[in-house]
This record gives C-alpha cells, sequence and structure tokens, in this order.
C-alpha cells in the first residue's frame, strides 16, 4: 500500500474475518467457529450474548485450534444512565466483558457506547459520561492487554444506541482520553457507519497518523434501505465505494482484518449459513 | 438575544411558520392559508406539488391578504443523474420553481439536492453535481430575488434524498460557490437533521458570522423512531434540546420565522388539521 494503489483480497481470506451477527446468531457458538474456520476465514468476531453462554476458556481454545484469531470482542454495555449506580453498573458491565476479551486474546473491544437514556435530551451530557467511562475503562484494557476500539455509529442510531456517531469525534475523545498514545485507545472503522461522512477520508488519515485504527467493517448500504437497523446490504449490492475506503485505510496504515458485519433479518439471516458464507468470501474477493 | 438568554417565543406567534407538509397535504393549499393564518401565525411554507397545482399569483394575493409571509418554499428538484441530459432537465426544473419563489416573494428556496442515483457508488462525483448545479441556480436566485437555502439532511438521507449532510459541509459550499457573501446563498438548519452534530454548536456560529441562516425548522426526534422518514416527533416529545438549538441561531444572528415541518404518516397526519395547529401554537410557546 506504499503507493496507495489496492491490493485485492483475491486469495487472502487470511486477512478476512467474519462477525457472528451475519450469520443471524441462529446456530451455536462452536458449530459457527467451525464453519468460519472450514471457509477459509482467518479471524472472526463473537458476540457477548454468545460467548458468555459458553465456558470462555474453551472457547478461547477452540477458536485458536481451529486457526482463528479474534478480530475484535462485541461489544460493550451501552454507558449513558439516568441514574448514578446504573451508569456504575454499566462500567462494572464493561470491566467483567474486557476480562472475557483477554481470554480470547482479542485485538480489541469494540464499544458502540449507548445513546440518550430515555426521557432525556440531554445529548452533551450522555456524551460527557461516555468519556468519563472510556477513561475508567482505559486502565481495565491495558491490564486485560485488549484495546478498546470506539466505534462511531451512524447518525440514525444518536438517540438509542450510540451519541458518538463521526469519526472526528471519535478520534477527539481518544486524544483527550488517552495523549500518549498507549496503544490501548482506538477507532473501529465501519463502512456502514461512515461512508457518507464529508470528512471521512481526512479523519482516516489522521487515525492512522495517530495508530488509532484498530478495526475495519464492511457491509453495504443498500440504496433504498427498508430497515436502518436489520436491513445492510452484501458488499457490492449498495452504494459504498467499499474499494476506496479500504485504500483509504490501507494507506493510512491499517494491516488488520476486514471483517464482514451484516444485519439482515429478511435476507442474508434466512439464508443457509454455509451460502452466506461463501457470498461474503466471493465478494471480499471482488468488490472489497 | 445580544446577551445569549433565550426570550420565549410565547405571545410570538407572529415569528413563527408552519410547513404545510406538518397538516399531511390532506386539504387544499387554499383551506391551509386560511387555517394557518386564523391559527395566529406569521408565515407558511408551501410545497411545490400544491402550489404549482394553483394560479400561483392568485395564491400569493391569498397568502399577502391573510397577513402571511412564505417562510421558504419547499423544494429543489433532486440534482444528480447518471445521464447528462438528466442532470440538465434537474436544473431547468429548478429554474422553474425559483420563478415561482419569486411570485411567492419566498424568503428562500429550500433545497433538498438529492441522493446518489439509483445503481452508482460515487458518491464524490453526486456532491459535484450539486455544487455544479448550485452555481449556475445561484444567478437565477438573484435575479428573482430568493436566496437559496441548502439544507443539509439526516446522513440517514445520503443514498436516497441528499448527498448534502452537515451543516459544515454545506457552508463550505457556501463559501466556494459564493466567497462574497451575495446574500443569496445560504443554509436551512432543521432540527431533526442536524441535533446529532458534534460540530453543531460551531457550524451554527460559522454560519452566522457569514449571515447565511436563511431557515429554521423545528421538530422533534423520537427516541424510538418508528420510520426516519414518516415518524417524526411534535417539539417536546423526542430527544431533541431544542431551547439550546434556538439559542444558538439566535445568538449567531437569526432573526427570522421558526417554522415547524413534521412528517408523520401514523400520528400527526390522522389528527385534525385543527388540533395539530393549535398543539403546534403551544409546543412553540412552550419547550422551544
Amino acid at each position: 500500500m506504499a503507493n496507495g494503489i489496492l491490493e485485492s483480497l483475491d486469495g487472502k481470506l487470511e486477512r478476512c474475518s467474519i462477525n457472528t451477527a451475519t450469520l443471524g446468531h441462529r446456530e451455536s457458538l462452536r458449530i459457527t467457529v467451525d464453519r468460519i474456520a472450514r471457509a477459509g476465514f482467518g479471524s472472526i468476531a463473537p458476540w457477548r450474548s454468545e460467548v458468555e453462554s459458553c465456558d470462555v476458556h474453551a472457547l478461547s481454545r477452540q477458536i485458536k485450534d481451529a486457526g482463528l484469531s479474534v478480530s475484535g470482542y462485541c461489544r460493550s454495555t451501552y454507558i449513558p444512565a439516568l441514574s448514578l449506580t446504573e451508569f456504575k453498573a454499566n462500567v462494572e458491565g464493561n470491566k467483567k466483558a474486557l476480562h472475557d476479551a483477554g481470554v480470547l486474546e482479542a485485538r480489541c473491544f469494540v464499544m458502540v457506547v449507548g445513546g440518550i437514556p430515555v426521557g432525556s435530551q440531554d445529548l452533551a451530557g450522555a456524551r460527557t459520561q461516555v468519556r468519563d467511562a472510556v477513561a475508567e475503562l482505559l486502565n481495565v484494557a491495558k491490564e486485560v492487554g485488549v484495546p478498546l476500539a470506539l466505534e462511531p455509529l451512524h447518525p440514525v442510531y444518536a438517540a438509542n444506541r450510540s451519541v458518538l456517531n463521526t469519526l472526528g469525534q471519535a478520534l477527539q475523545w481518544c486524544d483527550d482520553i488517552d495523549p500518549d498514545r498507549s496503544g490501548y485507545l482506538g477507532v473501529a472503522i465501519d463502512a456502514y457507519h461512515c461512508w457518507w461522512d464529508p470528512d471521512l477520508a481526512q479523519g482516516i488519515a489522521s487515525a492512522g497518523n495517530a495508530k488509532r485504527i484498530l478495526a475495519y467493517h464492511v457491509c453495504d448500504w443498500l440504496h433504498d434501505t427498508q430497515d436502518f437497523l436489520l436491513d445492510r446490504g452484501m458488499m457490492g449490492d449498495g452504494v459504498i465505494d467499499l474499494p476506496e475506503l479500504r485504500r483509504l485505510v490501507e494507506a493510512a496504515g491499517y494491516v488488520g482484518s476486514v471483517e464482514v458485519e451484516i444485519f439482515s433479518k429478511e435476507n442474508w439471516w434466512k439464508r443457509d449459513a454455509e451460502e452466506v458464507l461463501s457470498i461474503c468470501a466471493k465478494r471480499l474477493q471482488t468488490v472489497c
């Protein structure tokens, strides 16, 4: 990538990862791990709901034995709350999950930070709560050896899922909270969340300069999306210029996984898991 | 507003405007004009579909005779296209509408610029098309005496309704296209589209310094929105801190209308028009 020309992912599935949400969480994680490994991918990104119902040490061994690494662990407990008690409980929930991320040797702990508490109109206050929590969690991240990846979510989720909404905002928080660039605080760049941002190219370059890019997620934004939570498109089926986006991310120095994360209740989650993995593999190698 | 303290809108409905979409376009515009005037509002913002089916000169007289001004004329033909022929037709459609805006003596022509053409993945190209069109339309705006108000739309609409998505982006386009600040190019700030933006306060201040704020629209973003096009909330029912937003807009020097624009298929559009106007009036005077 030194010259800014994008190298194809053809024959490089070991650089690619499958976020288990892509398969709709219809099978046990033990089966999913084997499927993803057999299909030739190099990494997996599991979710807490499925990990926390397993013996995490046994799971970690299974993942390693299958030849996979963990590109990210999904995801944080939402942070903002109306009461201090609830806020503290949310922070504790994240600390517990971070210890599991350590056992899994995850490349990062993906932080979807939470929205505005129901009944509140205090966006600024919710953002302050998140920053305070991230500062506290950074210490735990260093202890367990897993960096925190702040994932800016599309502004459509600002009310109910994430008050962190742009890459620029995420980088500002990183610089404020971790000015010394410890290596334990960075960002997850998800094509679905960021593609529209007029400042995206500049943000990716800044993130690279600061060595903050911890994850890169792909899917596609369908032109006429039916459901803004559960109708993500397969790469190549929507409006995002994915080769250009990966070019920017890799020109900024990112050498980690390209992780597929597709929420698709009415389409991909209804298809056979092997078919979905096969199409993911094909699209990664041809349109990403 | 010199001291940054917000003055209530209580007793000041003449400063308030009703965008006719708020009533769901269920009655003729002639009836709607009378309803809005009788309810005590000072302005109206009509839509092209209803204006273009009238004699626009007669309509303009009716609006003036009712004691109303036109806070904005909604809205531009979408601009980006796959072919030059279609692009030119879109620009011509806007020129024609601008002449009607002149007859209506509208305070501004609201520009919702259009999304990425179906089948394209060229967001940057679509944005270039819009900037080229706006530069051309600016000449017509000067001729007819109605400024163009670029309305950044929420990023949820970036694919299919507007490739202009933040206030900062809109202001950059204004400065690039109209560096001399002719007074004929500015922005419409809509609470629904902008409330989430981490750079909003700074953007509003910059817009004010450049004398670019041509319109201010209110409604609310419901915490659990059911439909991101047609489930806007009434002011006070959602997550937006509307007093703070108006404080910012007025501290930036804006003295124009506060315009209510609510798309609400399953709630407000099913209610009696008089009831909707009465609740708009109440909320404007108490929570905005």
